[in-house]
């Protein structure tokens, strides 16, 4: 399914004059990235022209695959969807080219251009960073299935898997914050920052593309968690015991990464992002008792470990019975049916992050959960293929909805000189 | 102007037997808090009954003043406002004093009760905090106008300045994102430790106060500012330059704590909240120029310094005038028209927070700005007074629309073994 452009809707439009001052905001930041590598203004934080290693919360932009995949996760995520405006391949090009320009900026510690050297133009960053440091911040880039549609003539580069997911158990999308031409995923320590990030990419891309729905998430807080530790969800839960650790080579090359058997080969040393907006319906799961709470993800809510065991990390025993023979770890518990071991080895890089959006406004109740993001060489066989298997079985369906879905192919990532999307555009 | 209580409005009811369930909760949150000085579980995160002053991140909670006014500003916010459902007057004290109980213990990096103990009944701590430090919470509670209405008896201790903002220039606001019978502001360097918060005292309080709006908070990030540095806004301008100094004293004295001569006994030493919630047109912004900006300010926007000086504290000269007679500082600048210069020296302590909230479903643009909290000796005449001579004058208003407004009454600090409101009810 493809969702409807936001740009087909009716909105208020006013471009014209402000076309030109983003073209002109353009060229500008193209001579600044230029000119980048050539300026050091020192300090510790965000400033024009910041050298490149300039501290240790820096993390590399260029190389082969994109950050933000494999990377340590960061405490915070503000993730935007885009619907392509642009009108024409070589627009949309240039939007890629200013995009990864200025994102090498930015996780650099730089303005993605001059604040205060125009009296009449408007300032080419919006200065909300500056005096802040990058705080780890990553940015990567996805492009959904609308970017190879008819517009550009790229339907023919389209990898096969990149399409919306068909309808799964427990979906309750809207479209409003589902789907999307082109995603924006900034991470950092400071939500200052990755706001900052996507603002200031939303204000470059002006014509081009055209911010659809935003997203903001809130994770582990690194000077209050040891790194060591199990995050927990708003559940109450440790989340991401099982999770692929994302050092582990192997699994993902297996699990995550995109190879020389990629059809596409613009698509090599990528893989593909899903994201999903899962709301918990928290008054419901507040009122529920404790055996059902850790019947219903199969661990112990305070240490974590699976209920055959003591200890988080003890192995999930899928067999053990209780003496009268009931199963020790419930049939329809979550850890059961969402682990590898009854998913035929079906494994996925989650990376998401916890999410409050304050209060529903039909039903009054906190609207709050998980935005899930996951990462995999195939959204349908692995994502979706797990999901349709909880289907209607899993005891956590009870307690949420899936409240919006995208899909996403992400390129490798940009040597110095390059872009994402390169190859591809 | 007193908002329409959700409670007035149709919602699903489900009462009954977890009404039962919640005062269940609530004995056991009684005995929990009379234990808490007397177990010691070590550990240096959440954990039930944790010591008192287990670590310098803990702010005390307990005091003549109520914590989150003066106290230093956290990185994080997260604000509920509640419509208050309680049936009786007792009931409606039973609930300050389960919050208090419930507030001492977070404070201090304790659970609000036990996870694990009784696994037939809902947890009586919802659990994500576990494993946290408490990252210098501070809960901050306030009484709306609607908690002295008809209701409790309680209207001749209604404080004379306890009433809804009049109409202001720039108004647009929300009656759902407005009002309410009780405030918690919550304040934490970590926003899940700020979530838990207020989602425990919502569950505690089910049954006599039920959640009206929510509003989430970032500000600078410890970690990657220093603390001298004045905080950028989503404008990207220094923002508080002049703020009342939390540690000023005399100036505290003055513009913002109630002392003896406030009428209502139960309310010296407290004072006034007044929360805002102003969202900046961010894409108009981004495309004035940059004198456009610093003329709205009245300041540079890299460094902060006023148009009439160099550096960040450089005095504000408001009759300073260029070459050819016109004002250095413009006549329609926002520091000239909101500084104490022109107000006669009234000042209030602000608080607030950036906020980001996605997009406008109406407009497709980002409702991204600054949910202003001030505290003051008096809404009316500092705070409305304030904005009122802002009025159609200030550029500002040009790029910013107030969306929400809310009024509380803030008790003073409670004692050991006493409650927030005490001497009230």
């Amino acid at each position: 399914m493809l969702w409807p452009s936001r740009s087909r809707r009716s909105r208020p439009r006013s471009l014209g004059s402000e076309r030109v001052a983003g073209l002109t905001r353009r060229r500008l930041l193209v001579s600044v990235g230029g000119a980048a590598g050539a300026l050091a203004l020192g300090g510790g934080g965000y400033a024009l022209g910041r050298e490149e290693g300039g501290g240790t919360d820096v993390v590399p932009f260029y190389g082969p695959r994109q950050a933000g995949i494999a990377t340590p996760a960061q405490d915070r995520l503000v993730f935007g969807a885009f619907d392509v405006t642009a009108g024409s391949r070589d627009e949309l090009r240039v939007l890629l080219q200013q995009w990864t320009a200025a994102t090498a900026l930015m996780t650099n510690g730089a303005l993605t251009g001059p604040v205060s050297d125009q009296p009449d133009a408007p300032p080419a960053d919006t200065g909300e960073a500056l005096g802040l440091k990058p705080a780890n911040l990553t940015v990567t880039f996805g492009l959904g299935p609308g970017f190879f549609d008819d517009r550009f003539g790229l339907a023919a580069r389209r990898p096969a898997s990149l399409r919306e997911l068909a309808a799964l158990p427990g979906d309750f999308l809207e479209p409003a914050r589902s789907g999307g031409d082109l995603c924006v995923q900034a991470c950092s320590d400071d939500p200052q920052i990755a706001f900052h990030a996507v603002r200031n990419l939303t204000r470059i891309g002006r014509g081009s593309a055209e911010l659809r729905w935003l997203q903001l998430g809130f994770g582990r807080t690194s000077s209050t968690t040891s790194a060591q530790s199990t995050p927990r969800n708003l559940m109450g839960f440790k989340d991401g015991t099982n999770n692929i650790k994302s050092d582990d080579q192997a699994a993902m090359e297996r699990s995550v990464w995109l190879g020389d058997d990629e059809p596409q080969a613009w698509l090599r040393g990528g893989t593909y992002l899903v994201a999903r907006r899962i709301r918990m319906l928290i008054e419901t799961w507040d009122r529920s008792s404790l055996t059902d709470q850790e019947h219903t993800f199969g661990r112990r809510k305070t240490s974590g470990a699976p209920l055959n065991g003591a200890h988080e990390h003890d192995t999930v025993d899928l067999v053990a019975r209780q003496g009268d023979g009931t199963l020790v770890i419930p049939a329809n518990a979550h850890i059961r049916l969402a682990g590898p071991g009854a998913n035929d080895g079906r494994r996925i890089l989650r990376r998401g992050y916890s999410y409050t959006d304050g209060i529903d406004p039909v039903t009054g109740q906190l609207d709050a959960g998980l935005f899930f993001i996951c990462f995999q060489r195939d959204p349908h066989t692995q994502f979706a293929e797990l999901q349709r298997r909880l289907g209607s079985r899993d005891a956590l369906n009870e307690y949420i909805r899936h409240t919006s879905s995208a899909v996403f192919a992400v390129p490798p990532g940009a040597n110095h000189g390059g872009y994402i999307g390169e190859g591809l555009i």
